[in-house]
């Protein structure tokens, strides 16, 4: 029985990396751990040179049903168990003698790690790709729009100007961070787990010596390096010298890079739809055929792209907490905490996947309302930059005393609708020492926008390596 | 594509509860919903009598696919609009007037969140139902084992006598707290939601003004109050005075209860486990073909039911921590704080579902074995009753010249490997206050029970109301 | 050292919670327990009939440093061992015979989670004071603009009319049920833990028995039952027939009603944050002299109080899944998730204490901007009842055909800047069935307000019971 | 008044950390950015020279209370604007006119965010010593007991032989990458935030402009990265080139960090508390004078380190979450996710730094207990290795075969006592490969060890950076 295809969680339906973090995917990857092991041992004479190919043959033509897979996996608390049975008795059919070799020396841990690793790998490179086109489109809207004035808000308030150029290149920024921290996740930080019942990796070795092959006789950490090694090689994965089936750092780790990449998502997703408020609208999101129509009012169009994007960086959180939780695994292999870290960590892969995914399409096709971002920018007649004149009267009048002025001016303005330039050109104080001139200078937001023209220029758009899934290439 | 039929989640694969709270179950539940919302219009004269018919046929012959519908759900980033369109065309085609007539007046969220509830509603009758059968069976076991002595451990060091009853009837506590918590939410906690666009129910009066039936001059305020009280009848559930579209008190609630439940079984969970330890042996789970065996070492079964339910328990806390977050839903509807919660939702109902399942089983099954009760208690030798002790010496020594001779003697005691009663008999200011009998008697374990041999007669077995799924029955 | 007086948590900051949960506080109720302990153990003739007196004399006059015991308190993991040597000297200070009953068969678990229950049940009154406070505020506010038209907004978007007065009734009734699960939890879930060091209170049963007191030769459950009830009613707690040193539902049940009551306020703040937008400014939170001022910019008054309401929404979600998570306490007491439970608790009381406090502020003094209430609702010039033109029309035109014609008169209207009642009235289909008066009157606002005048009186302002700390009175 | 100096916190209460995340710390590290702020402005001409010296009299001779601060901080949502107003206070009393430069183009955020990047820099460095310090010990028992025949458990049970050395080397090599991710962090991840009131940095430009200093006509970027350059140096930060206010991947990682420390630290201690168990009693926490005792129970002694450092473990995943969540800051500074940051991130340093400094305690006095060690690896009687012997016999007999014959012999020996050894010299089948000193080399727990020996020479010990405190230096 089907839990989820995708109906709950709309961010992630039918999205690249759902697909790669299914069920089914996830049975593909054990059974590709299976045969690259297999491999592995044949070439180093640990098993019969025949057994690899009559692995992959099982492999091919077996029908597998992963539902019942699901129910059985009940029996042992994993399914690798399960699927070996089903691996054993199907190699069987193609070669008995192979069907011995299946799976031999292994354990279900060093099996569905080595798995779980394969997926994220996976998984990880699509998101890469997705997060560096994110970041290439925010880049060249903030480069397009790195001088149009926009006011910058705090605390929900006008604050003082800055450019929509550098609200892009923030947001772009944060992305980058994600990005930077799963590529280093993604090249450094995805290890094969060949370790045995219980991380002696005694019974490889064991297997080694009975081959009689060339590691027969070998120290045991020779043989441990050559088949993890050998094994990473194989599976594009790194190869450790240490057990982790309780050391579960890599799985914190991914977690927390991918907490990374929806909080940044997020972030951006959160001010798309501050932007797109009907009071506001300096942003709209890309139209689609029926996108984000409401039923029953037919004046709406909602922002669900940064909506769905929201939700991935709610549901993240929680999740991770769990799966820096299950570090606490007891023992050489705890009774629950290596088995509770499998569903919160698809559901993260899937989560980021899928904000990356509708991130992409956000950051793509962005509409920005010029002339929107004008209005609320003359929304303040004036006060946006009222700051800048407290640092210009400082020294002449003192802080305390500019600061009082300017309030009891900023009120006046208020009270009568008045822009502030008017109110302080009728003031004698600051009129012994500015002009209206001066004032409407000091006053207009286009001369006090700081470094925000510069941002767009900062972001660093190239990834520092080359560990997406390949098909990126939009590069500036 | 399907992302999950249970292979990374075993303590729910293939459980009632995950079958109820699947994708295909909630778009029954919603197409249910708009079904009982036609019935009830109709009844009321809103519609006209033989929509609700042809909406049922429709539902009934329709060939829908929900793996499609999950991905135009991106369009609107919810599932309920793509739904309504294929069920209005779906009707149109039975009936081209009734297609008019469906989701009249309703909005997404209504009928999203009422499908939420009746599902919650059906979850939560399985799992009281499972909770009562895990409490009847624990505290038959509790009132079998009511007299056995056991050791007591705090800090996982041996600290008094008990009885192995009494550590069962604490286990069957924390799941009656947890029943009685899914009780009253099953009762009073779960509300239907028609409330229009914006929680004014507007379009709903809109409606039944048009329709020129019995309602159509009625205040806004009667007809509300008049759907959804028959909209919460037809469907067994409550009906509320309020809007609850960003009041998500309901959904916190809810999963609260389901926290308490994995908790409380997860409780029960750990102790299996550890009572199941190589070396403390004095429980086992129920055997079963298969289950529990190591796929490489022969000799091993492991606690595998209880695992499971140890993995319901730690993923639950980071779900329910997203649902308490995305109460913060703003305006009349988050761009959101609601879509956010379904998954973790249906994750806790299905989590806290499988465990209930599972726990019942263990419950149900656990094998005691007394002899290792016995020697466990019997290791100290004597000195797991010392504190009676203490309190028997206190008040002829003092409490300080009590603690150092006593410590002093257990540490001869460790030291020698002598009993603890045959030091103290050496003692001579002891021996002025106690003869040997006396001592020995004091520190006699099963002289040291205090309530222990109590405590399986005064858990609630019964449930304050009935609120179970129906089969429940085995009441003691 | 002082780690923590309020300087990182504004919310909290110097409220009558955050005094009732100090670590001072918690000492004070520690020593109240050992008070009431002896009471009534003196009562029942347990201990001498002036240990209490001389208990209480040492209390009062001995001179505690928290600060050193809270060091002393990593001897023992827990700071009631330390507490206790310190009592026992300062009573033999007193008087010497008494000292040996202090904390007589105790263990340290009963005292501290007593104490613990003792200063929820105080923080709670408080808490259920402000809440209704709150309740009180923003109920009246809502019956003072049932009738005020304002804009509904669905995914940030307008969506239809609605009253202020609805808004404000939606954000009472949250409060409402935050207040309602804690009075229930505060009448009926904080119960007082003697127990003794396993739950089986023999040390107390066998101090009754050595006493040759009334209760020397009953039954160990009547000695439980008369010792519980009794210190109940001395500490104005409740009292269980269950040890519940591993049953940890009460404080997951407090911990999940205060994650209602920060949850449900910020809730409110969410949207007073919203609502104050320099672009929306409906609402404007209380002044105060200096608040919500910038240091640099003199035109700003930011929303602070509902800020600071939020950050205590924030923060409970993830402490209270601590909470949940520490359910799993092994054995009869656990090496760590007890412990782990007190940081937490006390900061979910101190936020939930802090946001309370800090919302009856804000709800006592919103001040609400019709002249932008009313100019928001404008800004679609008609569009956002077009809803209920839809309802008007489709039983006319069809759905289709409705939904078409509107969408692109809605298009016009956008495009041109008409009021789309006139885009309307031009058009020849409509106006075969409604002349430009009923257009006009269909798409007024103020006569599409559903039952959103009603919600004010629908909010339940008056508790269920009677839990507060009395001050409150504000009834309506 | 004082929430917090440890009593509900044993595992920090008292420690180095615990006082560098102090309330006060805060205070003074706020006051030191500001001191270095006036010196680069003044070192590049942009304020007076002696305005420094100045501000740093004020701060050394000032009377600041941080309570009154506290509860003042309530009125702008932060204790930055009444410590800036009460900085100018006592400045002036120094010298009138500097008073007006101190803060100069200073926004409450970056003083605020920098402060907490000192105080963090400060707090990792003495955490990466006694992470250090903790690798250190645990290897040098590692290779004390690299050839410690032990029992490895899995699932609770018994699975196959280890060393007790290779528990050591596994718990060291969680925290060697725990330790690498905080090195770091601390070597780049903790960045200077001059930005002014948006992340424009424009105030600051003004003031250099008004100033008529060497930067007065420097184009913005330059004056941003030399204050942000000079600043870094001056705190011992990094600086980056983008504003981050609202991008907090720098406090989410370090977050993150902090969980990776209490997580493997935690994982260390669980397995302190199991092997500790009276019926394991493999190991023993260092012994100190009154530690670990129970008031009531002479005999116990309680791991109390393990306990202490679990209760930090637990707590962190939930403030992680929240730090994640926060991530989501709106605008150009947020209403609430920048303030719901700070306790938070306190308590993180504060777990971490207490859970790392309670562990180099744990680490540095382990009393391995070799008796228990052996006859709990006896307890099977042979069945430890038996998966040597399916290894051994399946390409003899096939895997079928082998395995039902080990089953039924293991359930034999369980049934008769048997040693396993002897079952299978019994057996005929076995018997014609294998003669009985040949079963008995196989099922010597000794011979089947793997790589178990040679893990603690491959625990990188030295860590790959220099940011420790300096005090470090046990390095092997």
């Amino acid at each position: 029985m089907t839990i989820d295809y995708g109906l709950l969680a709309p961010v992630r339906a039918g999205t690249a990396v759902a697909r790669l973090v299914s069920d089914d995917a996830w049975v593909g990857a054990m059974l590709e751990v299976e045969i690259a092991l297999a491999r592995v041992q044949a070439r180093l004479g640990i098993i019969p040179a025949e057994v690899p190919d009559c692995v992959a043959v099982a492999v091919r033509t077996g029908r597998f049903d992963g539902r019942v897979l699901a129910e059985e996996a009940r029996g042992a608390a994993n399914p690798v168990v399960a699927l070996v049975q089903w691996l054993q008795r199907t190699v069987a059919q193609v070669d008995s003698a192979s069907a011995d070799y299946v799976h031999w020396g292994a354990t279900s841990q060093d099996i569905f790690d080595t798995a779980t690793m394969l997926i994220a790998a996976r998984a990880l490179s699509v998101i890469v790709d997705d997060l560096n086109e994110t970041i290439a489109a925010l880049v060249d809207s903030a480069r397009a729009h790195r001088n149009t004035p926009a006011v910058a808000r705090t605390l929900a308030m006008h604050a003082v100007p800055t450019t929509f150029g550098a609200k892009l290149a923030v947001w772009a920024q944060g992305v980058v961070d994600a990005r930077d921290r799963v590529c280093q996740v993604r090249t450094y930080g995805l290890p094969v787990a060949l370790s045995g019942a219980a991380g002696t990796f005694a019974s490889y070795v064991e297997c080694a010596r009975v081959s009689g092959g060339e590691l027969a006789t070998a120290p045991a950490a020779v043989i441990h390096d050559r088949l993890n090694t050998e094994l990473a090689v194989e599976l594009g994965l790194t190869s450790g010298v240490m057990p982790w089936h309780t050391v579960r750092t890599p799985i914190a780790d991914l977690a927390g890079s991918l907490a990374m990449v929806t909080g940044a998502l997020g972030r951006f997703a959160i001010d798309v739809i501050t932007l797109s408020r009907t009071e506001i609208r300096e942003l709209a999101e890309p139209g689609a055929v029926g996108r984000g129509e409401s039923s029953a009012m037919p004046q709406k169009r909602n922002p669900v792209l940064a909506t769905m994007i929201r939700t991935a960086a709610l549901q993240m959180p929680g999740l991770v907490s769990t799966l820096f939780t299950t570090m606490l695994a007891e023992d050489e292999r705890s009774a629950g905490l290596w088995h509770a870290e499998w569903q919160p960590l698809r559901e993260c892969l899937a989560l980021a996947g899928g904000s990356a995914c509708t991130a992409r399409e956000l950051a793509g096709g962005l509409i920005i309302d010029s002339q929107h971002v004008a209005s609320n920018l003359a929304l303040g007649r004036g006060q946006v930059a009222s700051e800048r004149l407290v640092i210009r009267l400082t020294p002449l009048l003192g802080r305390v005393r500019t600061k009082k002025l300017l309030q009891s001016a900023s009120f006046e303005a208020n009270s009568t609708g008045q822009a502030l330039a008017e109110v302080l050109s009728e003031n004698p104080i600051i009129r012994s020492h500015l002009d209206a001139d001066a004032i409407a200078e000091l006053l207009c937001p286009e001369n006090y926008l700081g470094i925000a023209p510069d941002l767009a220029a900062r972001v660093r758009v190239r990834p520092a390596c080359a560990c997406s899934a390949g098909s990126s290439g939009s590069e500036m």
